[in-house]
């Protein structure tokens, strides 16, 4: 019988269908892309070392000694998004017309180049590279929060056609919005009910308990762990949170991002071998920044996995509900079982050395 | 400059960001269809006529006089869906684990055969035929919601792979939930307070608004009216409503209703020639069910038409904002302009004119 399961956080109801006995291997498609088999290098990709002026200007890079900026010598190089959906320039300039009210699209639009190499990815480069790919997403999200006009900033990463990555070359992004959006308003809403009411962060709780049933637990180091939510929207979705409680990545010092960059490393090179290197994107639950009141006692910041194996149509777009053909419990067992030990120490990658 | 604009009735904020000025043309990919070019029959296909054997019993069928049910002879047939989300027999059961939710997965999952035809689809039927098809959902919606188990049924259409549909023939489906779903909520949750306020309901002021400015209108007849919304998701989402205050298709007779199928073939015709027959969904946003408070005075039904020439990615799945690439104003002023008057009158199917 289906169930239907209810996220705790924002109250959604999730439809977890299972009937249609999905594996891993059912998930399997055209989609699906190991990186590794690509070129190196592309000549006429713009991320692609050596091509340092077809981006716009970049806005931090940890690059060689002596080297300028925007030119080769990089290992991690931040840029603005060349088409950005919000212009970084202007004020909010609020307007009503009628019933309908609009403002100034204000924001920042920034792409993090992973690595230099077209046939790598956050996954399979070195766990110093990934640290520092990550160590320079908590750079811009602090540099960013110190312009008042911004409410959050959003790091996500598409990797794959099929989860909107209109470039191949491995990189992530970074938006900064005028207002706390949508789905992070409902967060808010959801950890401050429970705040209020208990007196606890409820995803304190929520690690306390998946650790306590383990099922949906696929793997924890000294500071974080990974874990299938309850009630996970998506087949194999796993969330990645810090086992002690933080609000944001920027409260964290090098050594915690290090923790995090292999755990998020592991569990995508699980989701890759277990799914046969499908799309996927994943999205940071942090903070929302300059607000009146501090949010950091009751939110917990989180990275949420998507992978992409099924499409949401019309019974998701009409009623927000999903379904969901894989449980979180079989997901996570189908994880915990695959054997990542032979990508355990990849080779960094040449440009890196020179640090 | 990108504009952010609110949804007047969710508060949702949309980022219309038409800097990389798209044409019509450029949404064109392999994944649209011209279902025209399809054979007219196919003999594995369970939902062609003569393979009646294949489906689930029929629900409901227009059917020739004398001929047996699940058997040729209907022109309009629904099934329940071989894969159900969710299952028709049972207890809701409500139960709590820790701090985790969740209850059986009630709830029927209906499948509408549009036509007998593999070729057509509810665009290009004969007018007649398309009426009957909204009238079987009516029908149906009518039918479930006497199962006070039910709170919400939702009508909606997955056209194309990439839109969802699993199989080609042309078919809607309708789903019964044993609670309003979090997106209907929040729709709720906006006429109620716009009707609280002003004692009027918000989207027949939207119709006068719109109706007003003209530049987002597509078509109206003298029932219903076609218009992109102020704060589209989607480029060329388009909104069908009834210009008299209606809360849900079922209080609708059969000379409105063949109004509506008009207007809806007429949009659907027009995205497609615009569009170049590209996938899509439409999801009938109408009143919940055997609720204690009458919804009637404040919920207007509408369905929502949306192309899928875009993907959703990690921004709209971390933020729950969405960015569109095409304006209202501009996406109704193409649509507008596409001539449909030689898909006027197509042939009734043979079927229909035994009925």
């Amino acid at each position: 019988m289906p169930q239907l399961r209810k996220d705790p956080v924002t109250h959604e109801w999730v439809v977890i269908a299972t009937g249609r006995g999905k594996r891993p291997s059912d998930f399997s498609s055209a989609n699906n892309e190991d990186v590794t088999l690509r070129p190196q290098h592309i000549e006429k990709c713009p991320f692609c070392h050596g091509n340092e002026s077809q981006t716009p200007p970049e806005v931090l890079a940890y690059r060689d000694p002596g080297t300028r900026p925007d030119t080769a010598g990089w290992w991690v190089r931040v840029v603005s998004n060349k088409f950005p959906a919000l212009a970084i320039e202007g004020e909010l300039d609020r307007e009503g017309v009628g019933m309908y009210d609009y403002m100034n699209g204000v924001g920042a639009h920034e792409v993090i180049i992973e690595t230099t190499d077209h046939n790598r990815c956050i996954a399979t480069v070195g766990r110093k590279q990934a640290t520092e790919v990550f160590w320079a997403a908590r750079q811009r999200i602090i540099d960013l929060s110190n312009d008042k006009r911004f409410k959050y900033v959003l790091l996500f990463r598409n990797h794959g056609k099929i989860a909107g990555a209109s470039l191949e070359h491995p990189h992530s992004q970074l938006i900064a919005l005028p207002m706390v959006p949508k789905d992070i308003s409902e967060e808010m809403r959801g950890v401050e009910r429970f705040y209020e009411y208990h007196d606890r962060c409820i995803y304190c709780d929520m690690i306390r308990q998946e650790r306590h049933f383990g099922k949906r637990v696929i793997e924890e180091n000294d500071q974080f762990i990974a874990f299938e939510p309850f009630a996970p929207k998506f087949p194999f979705e796993t969330w990645v949170l810090p086992k002690e409680h933080r609000a944001s990545l920027t409260e964290e010092d090098p050594a915690a991002v290090s923790k995090f960059a292999e755990i998020v490393q592991n569990v995508l090179r699980r989701i890759g071998k277990c799914l046969n290197y499908p799309p996927y994107n994943y999205t940071l639950h942090t903070a929302p920044v300059n607000l009146e009141r501090d949010p950091h006692p009751y939110f917990h910041y989180h990275l949420e996995i998507m992978p992409r194996l099924t499409i949401a149509a019309g019974f998701e777009m009409g009623t927000g509900v999903y379904i969901n053909v894989t449980s979180p419990e079989d997901a996570a067992e189908h994880l915990r079982a695959v054997d990542i030990s032979d990508m355990d120490s990849p080779v960094e990658s040449t440009i890196i050395t020179h640090a």
